[in-house]
């Protein structure tokens, strides 16, 4: 069994207005330290496959298909074998 | 300047309809290796600080106060140092 860990992140010319709103709530509460926020959505998947190459291909496909829209998001991921 | 990544996920107990529909979808779409989906969000914050002992202790401040759900979400974060 393997655990895709998946972030999907805006592409950096793309305007992140949750970002921005959470950046502006955040310097109403007083935490003026925060330069930047950006939000983004992250993703575990349980994969029963026989190795990590093929977690991975099927991972990337997901990605493309569903989980991340092409033409606003970038993602990234990390596959680690875990137990049952 | 720090950079934060934070992971916000639902707890264990709680029942997470999104990532059911996405596992759902997947399996309509043949990924039938997919065993469990869980959606969750990610932040990315920067943060002007001094310290990365500060860094964290405002990341876990914002995380409590804004980010995530206390009643449904739990929530883990990494900080790392980077440049401007």
């Amino acid at each position: 069994m393997y655990l895709a860990k998946i972030f999907v992140t805006h592409k950096k010319s793309i305007l992140d207005p949750q970002g921005e709103a959470i950046k502006n709530a955040l310097h109403r509460l007083d935490y003026d330290s925060v330069t930047s926020v950006s939000q983004g959505k992250y993703f575990e998947t349980k994969l029963d496959c026989d190795s990590k190459e093929e977690a991975e291909k099927i991972t990337d496909s997901i990605c493309d298909s569903l989980l991340a829209n092409p033409n606003m998001e970038t993602y990234r991921f990390e596959v680690e074998k875990v137990g049952d």
